[in-house]
């Protein structure tokens, strides 16, 4: 059956797996300290415009991660301002919570933060007299795309980076689907840009290509101290460190990351113009859902028709009749697949 | 100056430092072994109707209590159901995160939790197809009074429990203000069917009489196991646990606790009485904040002259031009001070 | 019936509670920010010969204070050295590991740690190539008296001291017996000299005189950022801090701490030379067991005849047929009991 | 260089290469729902004599693995017992303290603790007094083979299994390098003795021929509930559990993971025979340290030499002029790379 179900349903890239091969009996020293973690967090510091790549670090998933940068970089009395659909806040099963820090929900605007209720919210913690007794923000937490698969502009971005340094926190990108945001047609931004405007972020492997893997990016001489520690106290620490290092520096190589970002979004693209002929959007159609997921309002008997056939995720409730439904692409669908899909609609 | 600021500023009812010196130089086991304590839980299993005062156990403090009760009685993967404005969600400084658990924030009314939405919430969680990547709901956290002041009426907790029960989690009352919330005119509920309602809840000495103190009751013979060294973990196990036995047998005899609570509600009402002729009064003044705080909405102006004359709180922002302030009574309070202040109005 | 348990079973110098009931009905603010609080701290500032009396905090209990000192003192990566015998890795259930911070045991040498064993192990860790999977020592915990009544002298604390600041970790001296520690005739040390050679410290109030407090001084200027909100979010900071900043106020007045704690020196010794013409004590009795515990090497059956004269400690199993008792005398002890006590061995 | 510093220099057996190759393409569900982490469970289950394959849950890392068998399965008042040289007292950063739980170390007998010895700790933290004030021991943490190589026989390993049941807390056992153990010729136990007589284990891929990977078998319908939400609350969920599951079916697949096993054994055979006639062999050379690791006493200078021509790990100092190095074998050493060492010496 055909299948948009997520985008990590397929393996990775045969290129990974072609220099896994390759390189497989090469005999290297663990936990990251081989040659090919440094090349890749070589290449990765190139791609950001970072001077030093040991600022770089590869982690094993999305919600170790973010569980690990919010736990590390946050002070003790500090939580993490976040849009109430922010993955952090929703499916992570409380792994922030588990690290002793309080999530601080925001409104979500289609998955986004509003700059102003930011600064307003800001602004009135300051300013109550009861702060002390209150969870200090310490850090801002967005995600590019959005949980919706809406993008920051570049200008709504520095918006928000202003506010944190005027504030002194910190501003953290989940970028799980780093990839899908930069390459779609809205995106005004570069990897540079979001380096350079954000205070930590990462680079999704798991859902771009790899078999795992993060590539968390310190931008500002910011790695917490005796980070390896802090990540081995998680239990996040891989041995054959080479399994993220190889992925990385593969999909760093001739900018194959970004290529296979592109394809999920050109897919994505011929879908969506289908599906949108038919269907309901979420959000506006013409423009906000605009990376590698789509979002389709479905009757309820429509989606349990449309199941026999086809492979998708539940999303969410809509009302009492209708379902979201998430479509997802990815640098493994094929052109075929998407056809086949527009001729069962 | 006169001072409404809040229901702890005076130290405790006079009768329990006559038993305290009274008492002073027996000698003592420790940790809660001693006599009085045994007297205290026996008094106050009496008046909730519980047969085993075992099932009784005292601590320190509120945002303690919350936060041992939470930690122990939730299951690791699960969290805390509260309103927005429950002080477990807003003023402890993360105490619940710290342990490891989400508070799951609910719309606040008047500072209660709807039972319909709370209801909605527990089926789509139930419902979501993702929800073993979330945390699961385990407990929900009520005040009595609320931190509006305002109170559950019988029927309302009757569904908040039905609920709970239906949905096999537990349902804990913070009664720091206990007294006050019963002897309201407003209350239509007893110690007992508190008792009979919840899971667990607790009688607060800190606002209501004592030096410090909160005494929870466990009302299905569910305290947690080793629960004595699970609070020494928490750093709360008190060694000369006398301290709170002394001071809630006192507060349980001859219904001390209820009497002094009853004056702090009549000085309340007097208060009110005057208040609302001035100015407005927070939610409906004709009944729902009821018990012994009363919120006013002032005139930024106004609020600055009153500070001259009178110690309140301030309580949050109403608008760009006025201010919630508190006044509070207490079991403390003196009716010539409340006349002085009606005189100042 | 006669009782040295502990140091614990008396309420409080009838001092506190006259105090306690003078002030009982002034108006005054919460969570240590009255004027008997500021007071107490700027007497307990000059007993230590520290400059800014802010760098005093009033915590309720023994474990709270190492719980909470430990957590905010270390940095994530660390945990903190004591010895096998020390409080908090012995008896204090966990609650060090329970804010995610190990115990790094030393050898326990009648109660003390060795300087030139933690040397050592301090050398070895940053030998060893594998640091970077180890915890990193952060702390040392030492008391003053030991869980054994044994005493640091000068030089040796001095020693430790050195060591500490050579390795950039901090020196932490658990005094919830200090007064007994100070006002024995072995002790060479003076309060000054415990501020002038740790990093942070307390004075015992709940085994020295009071209900309940213990006094952290940080002698540093190394107080933790936003500490009140810590100490919320441990669930520690009491609303009416009035009740330790009286107790500590008074004991602090005309060096009430010291003459107490000098009364209850007198009384141990009284009773230890009676004991030693009987009994073996534990470790040399000519010296060493020199503050307010005495621990007496039992024959099982002796032990049990004793027991029904008087109340003791079980410490510890001695051998098959023998057992460590503790008698403790403390500011309350009467010599008549004493005397009593001695007309019954 | 020829190196023999540890069992993970290599990436993976050639054959896992191969089958994430074959199925890189397929379709398949996340988070470890896929057929082929289903066989692999079914396969093990079957290797292990448990009916149950729900039973078995596949993790990325060892200390991962440690850190989230211990927080789940220990109650909240409980720690793990473990010998001085374990993994998770030693080596883990202080990945189980980082879960609020205390690791009570017990003397390390050439890496194994002593069935003596743990009931007599047993026996006296049950008769302690004042056992309500420590943490309680809920588990005993092995390791098969022990850090240093050795292993439990079968009636060690009944009679460590015999207490914990009496005691009624669980037996863990750490297979990290679950291959090399079982395989030695000195093991007297099969995969389903380890099986029956522990509560709970894992078997090491990681250092066993795969990339990454632990298998955790419940040995006794044990599993925690909602384990996945738990594991994710760890931010420990693969979302592509594919990667786990191809490895543990490839391994498991026409008995792969024991001939590999075999294989290192082997080779640490032929290589210990010609080391034992140069150096001292750390513990009794003729029989304990029998498993893939050789610890090797050298004298300081010869170690500074042999490093020139083999990498070897550091394992620990021995005295001042000797060091004890480790050489390990894995399933990937060459028998030409054993000789041309042996020609070395």
């Amino acid at each position: 059956m055909l299948s948009f179900e997520s985008d990590y349903i397929e393996g990775c890239h045969p290129e990974i797996l072609r220099r896994l091969s390759e390189t497989n009996m090469e005999q290297l020293s663990g936990y990251g300290s081989d040659c090919y973690t440094e090349s890749a967090k070589k290449k990765i510091a190139k791609a950001c415009g970072i001077d030093n790549f040991e600022q770089i670090y590869f982690l094993v998933g999305g919600t170790q991660t973010n569980q690990i940068i919010a736990d590390t970089v946050l002070k003790p009395y500090e939580g993490v301002i976040a849009a109430v659909s922010g993955h952090i806040n929703a499916h992570e099963a409380g792994a922030i919570e588990y690290t002793g820090h309080k999530v601080l929900p925001l409104p979500s605007h289609e998955g986004k933060i509003d700059a102003l209720e930011l600064k307003e919210f800001l602004s009135e913690f300051y300013a109550d007299e009861n702060s002390s007794h209150m969870v200090y923000p310490g850090m801002v937490y967005i995600s590019y795309p959005t949980e919706y698969g809406t993008l920051y502009t570049k200008r709504e971005l520095s918006t928000l980076s202003a506010i944190c340094r005027e504030n002194h926190i910190s501003l953290f990108l989940d970028g799980a689907r780093l990839g899908y945001g930069l390459e779609s047609p809205d995106s005004d931004m570069t990897l540079k840009d979001i380096a350079s405007l954000t205070d930590v972020f990462y680079i999704g492997g798991t859902k771009v290509g790899s078999l795992c893997g993060e590539a968390v990016v310190f931008t500002k001489d910011n790695m917490p101290e005796h980070f390896t520690t802090l990540v081995k106290k998680h239990g996040a620490l891989l041995a054959k460190g080479r399994l993220l290092g190889i992925q990385f520096d593969t999909l760093f190589t001739d900018d194959l990351y970004f290529k296979i970002s592109a394809h999920a979004i050109e897919m994505a693209n011929l879908l969506r113009s289908a599906l949108v002929k038919k269907y309901d959007i979420l959000m506006d159609p013409d423009g906000h859902s605009v990376s590698n997921q789509i979002f389709v309002i479905l009757r309820n008997s429509e989606m349990q028709k449309l199941k026999e056939k086809v492979a998708f995720s539940f999303w969410e409730k809509y009302d009492e009749s209708h379902t979201v439904a998430r479509f997802a692409t990815s640098w493994a669908t094929k052109k075929e697949d998407v056809e086949k899909l527009i001729d069962l609609l």
